[in-house]
C-alpha cells in the first residue's frame, strides 16, 4: 500500500532527506512531500510573485498566501504527516500544520528533543505517537508494513 | 444574538479579564470561555487528579489529557476564538487552539504584538483577523453587533 | 419553532426592513441577521480598527477580513438564508454568501428581478427557491409555519 | 505528484489554452478541466437534450441543471481551483464556484485585473492566493512542485 | 430533554394528530413537525406564490421547490424522524426524506402495515427501527424517557 | 478522466446493457456498477449464505443486510448515480438510493417517464438532471467530456 | 455553561446516581443521560413492542433495534460522554458507544479499575482521560468549571 | 473494482489467511490489511521503538499509541471491514475499531459464533452484516462482484 507523508517542521536541517533515503533503503512505498525548505525563497515568495509589496507586514501576508496554498494541496493528499520541532524558532507553522492534521483526523507522528517535552504536551498528546529520533518515527512507519 | 467565545493563548496577564470587562460594559452579549489559567494548576492537574506519575514526561502527558478534554469541550461550544499570543514562552498549545479553530470552521481573531508579526504569518493569514490590541480584538466584536 | 434568517445582498434599499417588519406582523418567529449595511462603514471598517493602510488594495483587505469574520460568525448561527440580487453592482460578496450557504446544506431562497434570470441561472438552480419580490419571499418563510 | 485543477470563469478568452500549454511546457503533472466555454453550447444545452421549453426562464433552468451537473462532477475530482475575472458580465457562477471550493477547503486561486480589486475583495479574502495575471498563476501552480 | 421529532409521510389519515396527541398525554416533551399535510396546498404552493406556470411539469418544479425548502428546515432542526408509509400511493418524497434523514445520522423509526414489509425491505434495514402502529411507535418514543 | 458511475433503480429491463454499450460507442470513460439485477437471487440472498430464516420478515432483513453492503461500497466509490424509475413496483430502495447520493453530494440523473412526473416531483428537484429517456442520461453524461 | 454528559457503560451498580449526586452537590450544570439500565427491560425491550420473536436472535435483534435508536437520540444531544467499564461481563456495547463518541469528536472519559487496564489500552488511548474511579471521573468534570 | 479490506479482530487464529488465500482462489480483486498479529510484538512495539516504560500502564500507552497509528492509517484506506470475533479474550480493541468504522460509514462484515449472539447484539445491529463463519463472509465479499 502507497503512501503519502506530509513533512512538516523544521527546514534548517536535512531530516527530510535523512527519513526519505532511510525509508528508500528498507524499500517502504512511502512518497515524501515538504513544505519550501529553502527558507529565503519561502520568505520571499509573495513578492517574487506579486512584486513588491509596502512593508514587511505586507510581504508576509504574501509569502504566507501561498505558502499556506502549497501546505493545503499537500495536506490534503497526505496518508500521514511526520512533524520535527527543533530546539530554535517559535515553529509556530509547524505546530499549525501538527494541529490541523489531526483535526482532519490525519495519522500524526512528532519528532522533537526531550527539551521540548513540556512546551509540546498538549500537541504530544494530541498527534499518535511523539518520538525523540528520526530513526524512531522511522520504527513506526515500518511498522505499518510488518 | 448570544455567543460564546473562547479565549485561548497567553495565562500570565489579566486580558481575558479586560476583556470581559469592556464587553460588559459596551452591553455585547457574550461568553468568554477559557483554559485554566492559573499554570501551576494547569501543569498540576495530572498528578492532582491521578496521582504522582514517574517523572516528568508522564506528568505532562496526564496534565495535557485533561487540559485537553477542558479545550475540546470548550471549544466545540465556541461560536467564535479569540488568541492572544504574547512576547513570552513557545506557546504551542495556543497555536494548536488556533489551528483546531480554524479547520473547525470557528471565527477567529488573533491578537499580537508588531514583534511576532514574521514568526505567526502562516498562522495570521488563516485566522479571519489579526489585531495588535485587546481593544481591536473587542471593536471586530462589537462590530458583529452593529 | 425559533428560526435564525441571514439577509444576504443588496445594501442600498430598505429591502430588509421591510421584510422583517411584515415578518412581525404575521406574527413569524423569525430572527433577521445581516451583514453591515452602511456601505462607507463596511468599506473602511478595515482601517476605522486597524489603522491607515498602504493603498486600497491593503484597505479593502483589512475591510474583508473583518466583513467575512462578520459574515462567517452569522452564517453558522443561521437557519436560513434569504438574498437579494439588485439591478445595481457586481455584488460578488451576495454570489459567495448563497454559494457558501448551499454548499453548507443551508436552506436558501433568492430574491432578483426578471432581468437577472439569465445571469443568475446557475445559482438559482442551485438555491432551493427563487422569488421575485419580497412578498414572494414572505410568503415562501410563512409556508414553514401552516 | 498529479494534480487535477478545475479552471473556473471567463469563457471569451483563451487563458485556459494559454495556461495548459504554458503547464506543459513547464512539465508539470497538472490535468486541467473546466466548464463548457461554447457559450451558445451552455446556454442551450437544456433545450439540446431535453427539448424546446416554454420560455427563457424554463430554458435557462434546464440548462443550468446539467452545467452544475458538469460542475459538480469536476469539482469533486479537483485538487486546485484557478478562476478567472474578467472585465465583463457578472459572472456570478464563478463567484458560485469559487464560493463553492473554499467552502468544500479546496485550495483556490483568483486571477483577476485591478479594476476588479474592490468588488471582488471578500471572496478574494477568502481565497488562498489572488494574482492579476496568469503567469502569475503559473507560478503559484509551480511552487508546489519546488 | 426536549426533542424535535419530523413526521414523514402519508398525509391522508389523522395519524400525525394521534400520535401527538398521546405523546402529550404521556407528557412526553417533545415538539412534533411535519411538512404540508393538505395536499392540494402542497402541490398548489408553487403557483400559489409564483403564479400560473406553464403546465404541469413546471408547476410541480415549483411546488417541489418550496415544499422541499420547509422539509429541508425542519429535518435540519429535528432530532428524530419518524414517517409512517400507507398503503395507497407511490410515496417517494416519504423514502427520500428517510434516507436522508439517515444519511445525516438521525434517529429513525418506519412504521408501515405488513402489507409493505417486502417493498420497503431495504429502507427498513437502514432506519433504527420499524413498527407497525402509531402506539408502537409511541412507545419507542418513550423509552427514550425511562 | 475516468469515472464510476452507480446504475440504480428498475432491475426487469436492459438498460444497464444499452446505456453501459452506447457508452461504450461512444468512448467514454466510464466505469459502470449496480445493485443485484437477478431480482431471485436479490430476494434470496440472505438465506443463501446466512440460511433459512423464520418467516418473509426475517428473510427479507437477511437479504436487505446484504444489498444495503452491497451499495453501500459502491455508493461510496462512484463519481455519478444514475437512477432509472419504471412504471412497475413501488422502488423504494431507488428513492432512497438517489436520496442518500443526494444528500452524500453525489451529483444524479434520475430517468423516468412523463406519468411519472408528479409523484417523483420532489426527488427531481434535489437531483441534479431529470431525463426522460436512456439516450438523454448519456447526453448528460457525454457532456462532462465535451 | 450547562453541558449534557451520556454516561456509558455498567448498568448493575450504582455508579450514575452517585456520580450525579456529587454533581449536584458541587453544583455542576450538568445535565446526565444514560442507556436503559433495567438489565431485564434491556433485553426485552424488542418483544415487549414488537411482539414475540421466534429465537433469541431476533429477540436480541428487536431489542438492539431499540436500544440503539435510545443511544443514538442522546450520543447526538452529548457534549461529554463518560463510560464506566467493571470487571463482568464483555461490555462490547460500551466499547461500542465509546468508540462512536470519540469518531464523532466527543470528549470522553474512561473509568476502569487497574486490572482492565492492558485489554482497554487501545480504547484508553483514544479517549481523551482516563481514571479509575468515580471521584476522579468527577474531579475531571469540575476541572471544566474551574 | 479494486477494494481494500481491512481485517479486525482475532488474532490468535488463522483466519487472516484462509480469508485472504481463499479470495485469491476466487479471483476477488481485495486487498487486505490487518493489525500486527504477533500478539507480542503489539504489546512490546512502545518499548520497542521508546525504550523501557516505568511500569505496566506506560509500556501499554506506549504500544496503543503506536497500534492505533497503525490502526487509523489501515482504516482511512479502507473500503470494507470485516471483524472477527473469538470467544476468548475481551476484544475491546475489535469492538472499538467496529465502530469507530461504522461511524465513519464504512460498510462492515461481523464474524462471530453463535454463543456471542447476546454480547454482541448492539454491535452486530449497526454493523451491515453479521455471519458466522468465514465462508460466510466470502459469500458476502463476491456478492459484490456478482
Amino acid at each position: 500500500m502507497k503512501l503519502t507523508v506530509y513533512l512538516a517542521g523544521e527546514i534548517h536541517t536535512n531530516w527530510r532527506e535523512e527519513l526519505s533515503k532511510k525509508a528508500g533503503e528498507k524499500g517502504l512505498p512511502l512518497t515524501f512531500v515538504s513544505p519550501q525548505t529553502n527558507h529565503d525563497r519561502s520568505d520571499d515568495i509573495g513578492e517574487d510573485i506579486l512584486g513588491k509589496q509596502p512593508g514587511n507586514l505586507y510581504k508576509d501576508a504574501a509569502a504566507s498566501d501561498i505558502n499556506n496554498f502549497r501546505t493545503q494541496v499537500f495536506m490534503q493528499k497526505a496518508d500521514i504527516v511526520v512533524a520535527l520541532f527543533g530546539e530554535q524558532y517559535r515553529q509556530w507553522n509547524t505546530a499549525m500544520d501538527v494541529s490541523a492534521a489531526i483535526t482532519l483526523n490525519k495519522p500524526t507522528i512528532i519528532i522533537r528533543p526531550k527539551s521540548l517535552i513540556h512546551p509540546l504536551k498538549e500537541l504530544s498528546n494530541k498527534a499518535n505517537v511523539t518520538v525523540e529520533t528520526i530513526d524512531q518515527a522511522l520504527d513506526v512507519l515500518s511498522y505499518i508494513y510488518e
